[in-house]
């Protein structure tokens, strides 16, 4: 089981492109474990380090029936863990002799942890000069915040929901957290780089709240406001800039449409049978609907015009013209839709996983796709101190005998039982 | 001005990561060219190879009142510029010159580019056998899609927005373009990592949907809905399986605020005065509150009691009191809010650039903060063709002569004018 959930550092799959980097992870909730699990992905050795019974995520809702936390296993897949007592000094010494002796090239730490100075680059680096050592954090200045904070924040959700709503709408997407835990991934790589030609170090943070900034800037968001002294409105589920909105069909349906160039634009007015309204309207109003700007300066009489095709038309029939044509568009799904679409099972990213406490179910793996060699496939999340032994044996040397008397002492934590890390296939297909 | 916007390939910034590194990237809209943002702001030299007049990103909304658009100005920061005929031979010659012909720390494609055959893995890999080649597209079998129309797909909309809304609510960020660019970039990294050691090239590609329906299962919701067999509702701006919410205060003002353990959870019932009408409450019920299932349970009962104290005092004493606990929170701000905010000004991401056509307005770098060494400051976008000599001078050893004869032949764009490249410092302070 572990062998076939952990490739990459056995040498199963020597073409993955991250074979052989070894990197430490002290982590939880949804940042540093996606970054972690992202170099896993591509065929690191990542193990994440857990006080004993697991981080405060290891029971994060939505939980299996079993109790197993779906959100812990989601974002943990094909990592190694080891369970440690933090507090203990020599659960500490053990933990960073994880770090300095786990070869050249180890020597990594991805980490959330907070008030644990032994762990932070200053402590470490004096083990291990080469160190590379990515901290993920809320501010800058070290101060905590988490995604619906830095959200709040930055501005997305007085933007952000149907036109004329008041209030702000938050995103049930923790989106900070995924780009932050991408960065810290980006960090760790752009670092082994500048280690591997100059045998340097280097330390990196990722601020949450500079990640959120850096997004409102990057896409003109705050240029907008500075530069245009434009207050940017709600515009519902139109884009903005262009014509694309979502439209009810006539059974209760629901499809997202983009028309963003000329050819959607034609297409789409093919499709509903409006090219001749909209020529006459185009005519009248003198403005040219073949332009983005005009498209979207009156989004809402053409959109008004338009949604009296979908109202007649059900989802069938409406899939059925808009596949015809050049338009991006999307049914709406939702997640008990997706899971039930073949299509979804088909896609070469979804495996089907068995893990423990949760049973088979479809779980993805990373949406980078290899051109050559072997794809990571199957990883699940290990099970909470599953690589005890393997790791304390196999990296830093140690017997049967030495782990079993740290495990007496409560310096690591205890092995899984044979029944937490039996499989619960039974739930499932 | 050159030097100043581009540091890393000339020497000024030798300890940046990526410095050496040199990718070609042929792209629009937003993901791709984050990736190759995000590259250039880790030390990387990114050529940036247009149409000549641009690709249809170049005028996207927001513009400046000059016509410049701030959105591609903020997502094309620290790359350089090349503009190409990329329908003529001699064009696509030039093109494919500049991959093999970049040195060995070059040979690297970013392109989301459609129906370029020549630009694919299969063309480029006959010149150069050790190319990196990274593809951004919609599917995984290269069909196109769009952030809206993955969003529409992977579920989200269907649970984001106010609760009892009944229809889809789409994000106004574009995370799933944002989360891909950034894979885009991790698939070069990993690749070159593995190019460094093995000497061997590889092919990435990394489809948009692949990235939502990635995230989709890694955050538990895909499992939810086929382990549970749960249909997720929409929680308004409530936390699931915490408590966290906006309060609205006297005046009018906003706050998030999130009370993920037991100590925040003690210091809201401090800070608002609750304690003993929860703990009456927690008595009478036969609940314990201090358990987050318990708050999510009783979320509105819990808001009810707690959104009178926010309502019976202003912003600045919210602010005050919030300020002296342990909660996380934030005053949800506007992005005109933002940047009027001196903590933005002061942030050391931040830097004030003077991009043409715009001024100067406030940027953000890469939210990767360096430990050591020096940080990539003030990067601003080029303007359309402005690197076209120095880019066919330095990696392909053309004269001047050459690249006129080619400016004259339309193989190449007209380089920008001194207008063009002017600073419009004049505008913003």
């Amino acid at each position: 089981m572990t062998s076939d959930a952990t490739p990459g550092r056995d040498g199963t799959f020597p073409a993955l492109p991250l074979a052989g980097m070894r990197v430490l992870e002290l982590s939880s909730f949804v940042a540093a474990p996606l970054g972690g699990m992202t170099l896993a992905q591509l065929g690191a050795d990542v193990v994440r380090v857990d006080p004993i019974g697991g981080a405060p995520d290891h029971t994060r809702w939505p939980l299996a029936p079993s109790g197993t936390s779906l959100y812990w296993a989601g974002l943990n897949k094909g990592k190694r863990s080891i369970t440690v007592d933090l507090r203990s000094g020599e659960g500490k010494k053990l933990v960073t002799r994880l770090v300095t002796e786990s070869g050249p090239d180890g020597g990594i730490v991805l980490t959330n942890a907070v008030g644990r100075t032994w762990l932070e680059y200053e402590a470490l680096v004096k083990h291990r000069p080469d160190l590379v050592h990515v901290r993920v954090e809320g501010h800058y200045d070290g101060t905590p915040a988490v995604d619906y904070t830095v959200n709040a924040a930055v501005g997305f959700p007085m933007v952000t929901g149907p036109e004329g709503h008041a209030d702000p709408v938050n995103h049930v997407l923790p989106a900070w957290d995924i780009a932050c835990g991408l960065y810290a991934a980006l960090g760790i790589l752009s670092a082994d780089r500048r280690r591997r030609i100059t045998g340097q170090g280097q330390r990196m943070t990722v601020a949450l709240y500079d990640v959120a900034l850096a997004m409102a800037g990057n896409l003109g968001f705050l240029a907008e406001a500075q530069v245009n002294r434009v207050v940017r409105k709600r515009l519902g589920n139109y884009l903005y800039g262009g014509f694309a909105r979502d439209f009810a069909t006539s059974d209760g349906g629901r499809v997202m449409v983009c028309a963003l160039t000329a050819r959607h634009w034609a297409d789409l007015l093919r499709v509903t049978g409006m090219r001749d309204v909209v020529a006459a309207l185009e005519q009248s109003l003198g403005v040219d609907f073949g332009s983005e700007d005009d498209r979207f300066e009156y989004r809402e009489v053409l959109a008004g015009l338009l949604s009296r095709w979908f109202a007649r038309h059900d989802l069938a029939q409406v899939r059925a013209e808009l596949a015809g044509s050049s338009l991006l568009w999307s049914v709406y799904n939702t997640f008990t839709d997706l899971v039930g679409d073949d299509l979804i099972a088909r896609n070469p990213m979804i495996d089907v996983i068995d893990q423990p406490g949760v049973g088979r179910h479809l779980a993805p793996g990373i949406p980078l796709a290899l051109g050559q060699g072997p794809r990571a496939s199957g990883l699940r999340a290990p099970v909470l101190g599953e690589h005890t032994v393997e790791v304390l044996t196999g990296t830093l040397g140690l017997s049967g005998g030495d782990v079993s008397e740290l495990v007496r002492k409560g310096v690591v934590g205890p092995l899984p039982t044979a029944e937490e890390l039996a499989s619960a296939s039974a739930s499932t297909s």
